[in-house]
């Protein structure tokens, strides 16, 4: 099973390599993971995917509360929370197919950032599904490069209860 | 000065510690990273952002290089290439407040993507100076949780000789 961990650690030289370590002596595989900094610039924000059973992940999850790094570390169930990433992708195009790419790009609400007579780039946000379709759609044009961020996941504040919105928000209000 | 490292790397557990570690050990903080898959599964996509200057910064590269995971490293400047960043936000929010907020998620081209009776959750992606002013905007309501994906850099194809974006695209055809 899929896990989405929401971590916030002290920004040292160090912490990434020390998460990433634990991982993989434990012979995980991330599948995907992005850190970027929050309001506070002492503190970052990190999403790991990783896949693994209940039991496994439960005690990474454990492993990882030890570090003196990690602040907290949550497991988000993905019908919780919302799970975005960016897709920034850079498609040949010629005179003829250039319009149904930007067709496309429309479609998945994307937006086009730069073009030369032989290509268009494209940015577009969404979930795994979305981003996948449309690297399926695009792919028979020709996929020259491409950048993605990784997911980052984020608890939809309409399935948090409101004493727990309301402990987030107080916590919230002093660290950030 | 700050780089845009780009990277190709294998998709191996401990691919990640492996570079993580050598920018520790030198002393570099990365300041931002984010770990992507590819159309090959084999292949993830690294964007590393850190501060140095030329010469430290071309030995980092040269010990990356050295990785036998490490596929293509390039170090992008600011000035040839697109660099975005996705920002999930949640804002707290009440019936007086909620307005505006859309309002300001719509200057951002942001999108509305749930809410509660006493939040908006928004998703807006842009550069780093467009992530800062939309958080600096949002603060005064109440910031209850974000995420950022980390940076991710691609070099324009408009800044892209054409000799050179042909060599792309064709070890593009091969790799993806």
């Amino acid at each position: 099973m899929r896990h989405y961990l929401s971590l916030r650690v002290r920004n040292h030289a160090g912490v990434l390599s020390h998460i990433a370590g634990l991982f993989t002596r434990r012979g995980y595989n991330i599948e995907s993971l992005s850190v970027g900094v929050t309001e506070n610039p002492e503190v970052s924000a990190m999403t790991i995917v990783v896949s693994g059973d209940e039991r496994q992940t439960a005690q990474i999850i454990q492993q990882c509360r030890k570090l003196i790094d990690v602040i907290t570390i949550e497991d988000l169930s993905y019908d919780e929370s919302i799970t975005r990433e960016l897709l920034v992708v850079v498609v040949k195009a010629t005179a003829k197919t250039r319009s149904e790419i930007i067709q496309i790009a429309d479609v998945f609400r994307g937006q086009i950032t730069d073009m030369s007579e032989r290509s268009v780039m494209i940015e577009v946000t969404g979930n795994e599904r979305q981003i996948q379709s449309i690297i399926g759609v695009l792919s028979p044009f020709g996929i020259e490069r491409m950048a993605r961020t990784g997911l980052v996941a984020l608890k939809f504040p309409s399935k948090m209860p409101v004493a727990e919105e309301e402990a987030v928000s107080e916590s919230a209000d002093q660290s950030w």
